[in-house]
């Protein structure tokens, strides 16, 4: 239909379909990709092959991995008494990126959603508070002091947080989130009621 | 560095350099990836690789094709009297794409940019004018009545039609240039002065 080359055409229709890109940018990147030498695109592909052959998720946080336990949970210099609950691996990586969080993960796999039929038996909840049981119990299971849950600020992700705080608590370890409040560097002109409202609850004084 | 699985972030090295892609996309993209089936992901790969397997140029348009010529040039129902020329396939599926011009085309491949190195040797120039000089010499190849130039508004593009022009005409073919104005739907608030000295120039009577 588009006196393009049927290749040509089914790649763009393909990229198109990928978050973010829109039929434009899938035929400016298709464009850019005919200029490209063959070796880059042909690298390309293979490393869009490979990693979903060679990755897999990890048995105790449930992030993505080539390796399980993940280097993460394996990883002798991380505090093994700190567990931060995130919904994705994206979140996850949010948070690596700060280089803030020296814990372990624990990564559920989205939020309870109960009108989209998302309930605690389709996230990786059991495993979470499995890991918490378990913890303590020997050597190899240290104890945990405490669970950072960083859920999302949706009402699904608030659900999500409070279902869990609630379940954690009557295992006796103790349950955080983090704050929420005014970004630093953004007007308060710019800020969302929602937010405000949180900053002024959780004001602190001097 | 990241903690990420090497084969996680070379594919986010390698979507990071993509045109229009940062590394933030360039990460959702990859765990959009992780998400998706293996087989719609190996498909992608797939349709990557046909692009560069599959796709050679034009000998007449220089357009990407998958047969030589291609579907455009051998169109009987297109008006061979006519070329419009471009600098890219990206400017010609954008024209296509209006569905308003039914002759052949010319891809030159870029601008002159003699700053850059970039001269007439280096663009799809001379088989241009070759495709003049052949025309109206017998049924293979009936005579061209006009060769409209649509090369980009930059100063390279101004240039090219330029010199595109000067050798066109002494061959005795009628030349024209796509108008310049203020688009449609555009306030002239938003208007730059360049284009409001062209619309103004080029104003025309009621």
């Amino acid at each position: 239909m588009s006196g393009n080359p049927p290749v040509l055409d089914e790649l763009i229709e393909r990229l198109a379909k990928l978050p973010g890109l829109g039929r434009k940018s899938a035929t400016r990147l298709s464009l850019f990709f005919l200029r490209q030498p063959e070796d880059e695109v042909r690298e390309l592909a293979q490393a869009l092959c490979e990693v979903k052959e060679k990755i897999k998720f990890c048995s105790l946080c449930h992030n993505f991995t080539d390796s399980d336990p993940c280097p993460r949970c394996s990883d002798p210099r991380r505090d093994r008494g700190m567990i931060c609950v995130v919904e994705t691996p994206g979140d996850l990586l949010a948070l690596e990126a700060s280089g803030l969080f020296g814990g372990l993960y624990h990564v559920l796999g989205g939020a309870l959603a109960p009108l989209s039929g998302v309930g605690p038996d389709d996230l990786k909840i059991a495993e979470l508070l499995q890991r918490v049981d378990v913890s303590g119990a020997d050597e190899e299971h240290p104890p945990i002091r405490e669970v950072v849950l960083a859920t999302g600020s949706s009402p699904e992700g608030e659900a999500t947080g409070a279902y869990l705080a609630q379940r954690l608590k009557e295992r006796g370890v103790a349950v955080t989130r983090l704050a929420r409040g005014i970004p630093i560097g953004v007007d308060l002109e710019y800020v969302d009621n929602a937010t405000i409202r949180q900053s002024l609850e959780n004001r602190r004084s001097y």
